[in-house]
């Protein structure tokens, strides 16, 4: 019914995540209506994309082919000694807006599951100890999500990294800036109780 | 921060309709952890659907280029000599996909509206009506949505196609099916009540 160039691209939206086969539809037809060559450009991007870009060797954050990632690249981060461990790119870029860290991260790429105890293998665990030994590292935070697949895998790498006698921590658990104590669930209300600061 | 070619993908994505910004960060992010044959297979359907399609010479809807489209190409339904005049592409795929029109359709390209009168121009109501003329038609279904812009566009199209002395029909306004009458809203069950039938 619809040519097969239309369905074809659809098909494509539609793996993408939380895009519907509707909402594909849609994409689609809005592109249809679009500049030509802004189509072509998009293309383009996404060719770009594709060759040019790929784990940093040291960190496993995006990076442009081959070279070091923009964080690693900045010797003075990396004189700190401080690694920040997370589960996905999505989150150094959360801490990068944020800009409140200034040591270097490790990439994970994804968490372990009490579920899917196959992906440790998968996780960039072998190359953080390595790390951890090289360079000389005085922390490491372990910035796991606090959901619980990243308590399990914080665990995980606690006990991995407990040998190497390098300093540990975790991030605080407690209520979230403009927080309601009324909406707070009974995890976070524990965790905002027992990591209580005295006021001075 | 981010390379360049991430950002700038994000930035093509977080054009489409209804992805934020922050969608378009994780749809690329998701790309990123894909096979890179898929990524460059998706750069190519975008291409393919660039290069290849365009708009029904007779219809507007989407046809491969040149070519009439798969429904004008059916000469059964061309001879049926009754037209439905939707607003977009989409709509010709939901009568479609219902399967309940044998008949022929013109896509306007948008609808007209109290607030940009200036879109009159860039809507093919001379190519419908040059249509009507030309192919002898007997019957126009005005099928544009039952918005204020939908009506505001069969009113004007209605305006238009009355010299012809052609039938005009518009679809009917009533419950949905399944549709609950404590939850219809007072337009549509006063038209429900206007369209009511006899019950034989």
């Amino acid at each position: 019914m619809l040519p097969k160039y239309f369905q074809e691209l659809i098909r494509y939206f539609s793996f993408l995540p939380a895009v519907g086969p509707k909402m594909a539809e849609r994409l689609v037809l809005y592109l249809f209506k679009q500049d030509k060559f802004k189509v072509t450009d998009f293309a383009q991007a996404l060719l770009d994309f594709q060759k040019k870009l790929s784990f940093c060797p040291r960190c496993h954050y995006i990076t442009e082919s081959g070279k070091l990632c923009s964080i690693c690249s900045q010797s003075k981060r990396v004189e700190n000694k401080i690694i920040c461990v997370v589960e996905e790119p999505l989150n150094v870029m959360a801490f990068e807006k944020a800009g409140v860290f200034s040591g270097t991260y490790h990439v994970l790429g994804g968490s372990l599951s009490v579920m899917t105890p196959d992906a440790i293998g998968k996780l960039k665990i072998d190359e953080l100890i390595l790390r951890i030994k090289k360079e000389q590292i005085k922390e490491v935070i372990l910035a796991t999500n606090l959901t619980s697949d990243g308590e399990t895998t914080a665990l995980y790498l606690a006990r991995m990294i407990r040998p190497l006698n390098v300093k540990m921590t975790r991030l605080a658990r407690g209520l979230p800036t403009g927080g309601d104590i009324e909406y707070a669930d009974s995890l976070t209300l524990s965790g905002a109780l027992e990591g209580r600061r005295e006021v001075k």
